[in-house]
């Protein structure tokens, strides 16, 4: 939908685009709402859903830097990683509420670009924008854009994944390439050229979490690797279980571009931010068939069996190295790379 | 609960805070999840909820600077504002997601006192925070902190209102005092010294809704006069039912010190935002009945009738002044106070 103003394409957000008055309405007029392809109407407090037998919610705040990566920018992010956030307790989605807050200043056009990203993501997902907000801050009091974006979603019948219930003798499954999102992120925001051979995994999982519900309670836990990358996801669920794992260096699906990126700067892939992929830990007898369900929705195309579960070393999660050796995968101190969502 | 390392005290926010590792974790157990009052146990990435009949679900950014004010800070306006925007859609809150985004550097104890006013909030309105995430910035991409507060709230048996349902010949009530809010955190923040009299009206206002509830569909129309204050309100009912209202400027409940700010700042107090107070519209044959249901609850003590709405001039808010002429009240532009919440 175009904007009516399209003079508003040169012009900046002002502090009173966050105020609640004429100039708040009208950026939500012109702008906002017809990027979520939301109907116009009374705005309310609060939005009213349908009944929800068995509710979910999650809430994430991005304030991923630079605002635009190749293969996304903070606008498809903050669907993504909400969608997922429910997708990995076996949720769908069923609406959004989109909070932003914006520096004065601000280019329209750029904000335009943002929500109109959101937008589609959302689209894409199938989950409306029911209710938001707005809030502008003075010149140096935040870093152009930040978006908060809660889900709330309805838990697929039979499934009840949590990182508490990994048992022995589970099968870790991990549904495609790690060390896309962070890397590409890292290399837009340095300039280090990698632009070109990586782009985000950003993604939306829950068709992927759908095409697993009929393992209903087969599947023990979901985790989609973000901050603190995969050995974060696999130590939580660790801890969480009291359940130990052992990874297997050699099924660990690296791009050659991660890889070379990792190298030059230091960086170990284990410990990059995702955003398209997820670890599923199921019974060893119920890997095929979930390989098998992954496989065939395109986010799971190349998922791979990494690991397995071990009541050998409770909590604790082990490499097997290709050299064979092994190492434990520590939970990472902090982070080699602020602001990566 | 005290922080198992009293050391921390003395310490500030680190990059590493919001990675999602180690940093991550020992900051939700030491100091985020005591504050909240949450059981420690495996932290998910989203939370379930009990099946929700009618739900209702809202989202606010509180950027508010200072963050601490005369009667409040902004844990406990994060609570407030989302609690109160349920309220005004007719629903008591269920739960609260809460995303924090702070700036590399802040003081640990000033964050513990935050989130421990947020928690004290969100006991006091019985509503438990079931999920949340922490983000960090580094120095300058952030003014301290923000807070993003969503709520799910349960819409009371009868109550359906709406901005859009005010008809012509309701009643326009107002639950307590107007400009507290606004002036107290400017007064601080510029140090005016209006601080001594004046504080933020700042309050849960579920309670005063559930006692309307009695009311039923009587109840055609409540929204709590935040950004923009009265006149924003006013204003946005006026336009999403297309019913005009006339306000008796000499009904309008503006304190002394409030008035005397306003004088001094050049504001208007109908563009100031209030926190703690609401306008509700009620069919005129039961403004008595709706008066009495208001002043039953502490929140409402002081609930008094404003205007009624009219037929005679559709979508506008005219103000009877005290020496008998009548002006329109606008939606205010923008803000005359950023930050404000």
């Amino acid at each position: 939908m175009q904007c009516p103003t399209p003079r508003q394409e040169t012009e900046r957000v002002l502090l009173g685009h966050g105020a609640g008055g004429r100039l708040t309405a009208e950026l939500l007029a012109t702008l906002v709402l017809p990027a979520l392809g939301a109907r116009p109407g009374p705005l309310e407090d609060a939005a009213t859903l349908p009944p929800l037998e068995s509710p979910v919610v999650s809430t994430d705040s991005f304030v991923v830097s630079p605002l635009f990566f190749p293969g996304g920018d903070i606008g498809s992010l903050a669907v993504h990683g909400t969608v997922n956030d429910l997708a990995m307790r076996g949720a769908e989605p069923v609406a959004l509420a989109v909070s932003l807050i914006i520096e004065e200043g601000m280019a329209l056009a750029e904000l335009r670009s943002v929500m109109e990203s959101l937008g589609k993501a959302a689209a894409d997902a199938e989950v409306p924008v029911v209710t938001g907000d707005t809030k502008v801050v003075g010149r140096g009091a935040a870093d152009r854009l930040f978006i908060t974006t809660t889900g709330i979603g309805r838990r697929l019948p039979g499934l009840e994944p949590s990182a508490a219930r990994a048992r022995p003798n589970d099968a870790v499954l991990l549904s495609g390439p790690i060390g896309l999102h962070g890397t590409a992120v890292l290399s837009t925001r340095e300039g280090l050229g990698f632009d070109a051979d990586i782009a985000s995994d950003s993604c939306p999982l829950h068709r992927l979490v759908r095409a697993l519900a009929p393992l209903g309670g087969g599947v023990h836990t979901l985790r989609d690797p973000t901050r603190g990358g995969l050995a974060a996801a696999l130590n939580e669920i660790a801890e969480a279980s009291g359940t130990g794992a052992e990874i297997d260096e050699a099924a660990l699906p690296v791009p050659g571009p991660v890889a070379a990126a990792c190298d030059l700067l230091g960086l170990d892939p284990l410990h990059v931010a995702n955003e398209g992929c997820l670890v599923a830990y199921v019974p060893e007898p119920r890997a095929d068939d979930a390989l098998r369900a992954m496989r065939g929705v395109p986010e799971g195309a190349s998922a791979v069996r990494v690991g397995r579960t071990t009541a050998a070393h409770p909590g604790r999660v082990e490499l097997s190295t290709r050299v064979g050796s092994r190492r434990v995968i520590d939970m990472p101190l902090g982070e080699q790379l602020p602001r990566i969502c």
